[in-house]
């Protein structure tokens, strides 16, 4: 039996690594890696830099060419499901080639598996086709959320209360009634600006983790143009730009 | 200038540390303790197992008995408030007894600092009282919340969906409408049997990352009976529990 490792890898920072994942890395013969093309070149280097420390010196590294993705599809959810699946079938194949029987694959997640990721989901599609068997195991990663909320030094809840993790699609939608702190993941047009008449701050982090890291925070009308330049000319200097922060609503109604 | 680190060292498996974490650990002078009484001893002994792997030889331990909370009070963020100051009040006096000027004090958070923790909280109201000055740095850490979705090996969102973590007094009183990914911590009630009516999974856990662990899973009306028992026969038997879960609605409306 094959055996398949989701090895969170945290934020960006091979500090973050935790010695769980260090032992899964020694344990793999294969490390398979979705190249996301050349903008993203840093994080190539930074998971190098991570296999060259921690995996076993006779490792191999196999790399799949990422599927574009149409982000013009109306739907969205449409759009995700049919990239994922051209993400199967590659996998798929790469895994049946690739991995021995009785041998051990790897993928290296960003952060933690268990957020905003499509990892975990493509391997039960490769696992539902029954077209190859393996084990699999998830080992949990420091998030992006933690290190921008360990950078920020604030927590994310404030007591008693929830907070919800969202996207900027629906933060663009509309800004949650229920919830006075959130934390917006997969942005990439800036949604808090459509909420500036609010009485929110916000705590904004790019890059997280990384020597790049970028940290601004203050009320969102005040500091919302400055983060906005900041991620554009971020985003210009290096090609490509992870982000992440949380809105807090000051002073909500004691509920 | 005193420097204090807030140590993320997760969720009850000593290979959850984060080198960063480790680095930190080998950084400090003093650990600051935080003694919950008897009942928690599993966790200081596992404590103890970090420190004695990753401590400098010559590091110092300061025990601070941390105040009964009154839990009978009727405001519960009241009650929260007079605790902390209680805290605050002894673990001021311990930095300004046990840490010399220059010197390093340390933390350990489990989980992560940012995740319904009060040590931060602390630390900032201390340092408000300007009695004694430091500078302070926060190491992030994998959450019981991350460890719950690995060993389970779900996502904690749904694709471009968001979740809400929220704590167990809240879920009692109502299950929000707006959200259909739930995770709960500080549920002492087992309050997802007040929902037993709507179309729910749950995926709970106890005591994660460590050798006690227990994980459950299945529709809410199904098997919540049997996490009721399992939990008070645990809790029973080591005096202690903690616990976090997922509730998911099936099929949520595609909004």
């Amino acid at each position: 039996m094959r055996t398949i490792l989701l090895i969170g890898i945290g934020a960006g920072d091979p500090g973050q690594l935790t010695v769980a994942a260090a032992a899964a890395m020694r344990q793999a013969d294969v490390f398979f890696l979705l190249d996301k093309g050349a903008e993203k070149h840093d994080l190539i280097a930074l998971r190098q830099e991570l296999l060259a420390r921690y995996a076993r010196p006779d490792h191999r590294v196999v790399e799949v060419r990422d599927p574009d993705r149409d982000r013009t599809a109306d739907g969205y959810v449409t759009a995700v499901d049919d990239w994922r699946r051209q993400r199967a079938d590659l996998l798929e194949t790469a895994i049946v080639e690739q991995l021995r029987e009785g041998g051990c694959g790897a993928f290296l997640v960003w952060g933690d598996p268990a957020l905003y990721d499509s990892t975990l989901a493509i391997v039960e599609d490769i696992l539902a086709r029954q077209r190859v068997a393996f084990t699999y195991t998830v080992i949990p990663g420091v998030s992006s959320v933690a290190t921008l909320a360990a950078r920020h030094r604030i927590s994310l809840n404030r007591v008693g209360r929830p907070f919800l993790v969202t996207t900027g699609r629906r933060l663009a939608a509309h800004l949650p009634r229920d919830v006075d702190d959130i934390v917006v993941m997969l942005d990439a047009h800036c949604a808090f600006t459509r909420h500036l008449d609010q009485d929110l701050d916000i705590y904004w982090g790019a890059y997280l983790g990384t020597s790049d890291e970028i940290l601004i925070a203050g009320p969102v009308a005040e500091v919302a143009d400055h983060i906005v330049r900041t991620r554009q000319e971020a985003r210009t200097r290096k090609g490509w730009i992870m982000d992440t922060y949380l809105l807090r609503r000051r002073d909500p109604a004691k509920t």
